[in-house]
């Protein structure tokens, strides 16, 4: 899809720092994180919304969003709990139309960091915090896989 | 799993408005709904969160997200936009521990009425909505099918 930022990500024309991939699904940190290692998993196909995301694809974008959930815990992240989200259209507070799957790391007693984090969203270290967990995930940045 | 409020909806020893269910997974009213219609879809069989939620069960979990999301549109529900959640573990705000994935419609314009609802968080109509949801769903409650 011509002017898509997610899609120039999946053909490599847009930067990321890259933290999953594999045949169907890519996953990212979002450069304006809401907690540190707030990762964006989408698929590789361009698809709006959940109204055009083939149920195969959703299938394996909830499944990339367990495995990234997982490694968000046994990483030195450390999570203690994960968040999930996708927002379906702009009254949902969709605001990039390439659909894609939150996956936000918690920790016991965030919650004040979590309403400061929607206020400054500050991209803090993403190389060695995507590094982090392409490590855990076993994911190769080069061949994305 | 004894004393799991979501197991009992499951085998039909608690209360609920059914929203879905196929073999796998069943959908009923939030009983305190951020919004009108406000969905929670759970896996028939018992898993307390994504580390222990098989992935082919999470991958039906969101598939019924799909349609119910596509449901809360289609449906005189009437939703422009649609949220879906999934919270795991106690720091991710999770309160019911059988894994659930909130499905959220929503409207244009709705942002106070989010931030109210999450105050208020009162019942309304659940019965009438749940039906209308049902019909569109072609779900039938007496077979959960
Ligand atoms: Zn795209
Ligand atoms: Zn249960």
């Amino acid at each position: 899809m011509p002017d898509c930022i997610f899609c120039a990500i999946v053909d490599g024309t847009g930067p990321a720092e890259l933290v999953y991939a594999d045949d169907t699904i890519i996953g990212f940190l979002d450069i304006r994180p809401v907690r540190p290692g707030h990762t964006l998993l989408i698929p590789r196909a361009h698809a709006t919304g959940l109204a055009d995301l083939p149920p195969e694809t959703g299938a394996r974008l909830f499944q990339a969003g367990q495995r990234v959930a997982a490694a968000m815990r046994s990483s030195p992240l450390g999570a203690d709990g994960v968040n999930l989200a996708l927002n379906d259209g702009r009254a949902a507070f969709q605001s990039v139309f390439h659909t894609h799957l939150h996956v936000l790391p918690r920790h016991s007693g965030d919650k004040l960091g979590l309403a400061k984090g929607f206020l400054t969203r500050r991209a803090g270290d993403l190389a060695a915090i995507a590094e982090m967990l392409r490590t855990e995930l076993g994911t190769d940045p080069v061949n994305q896989g």
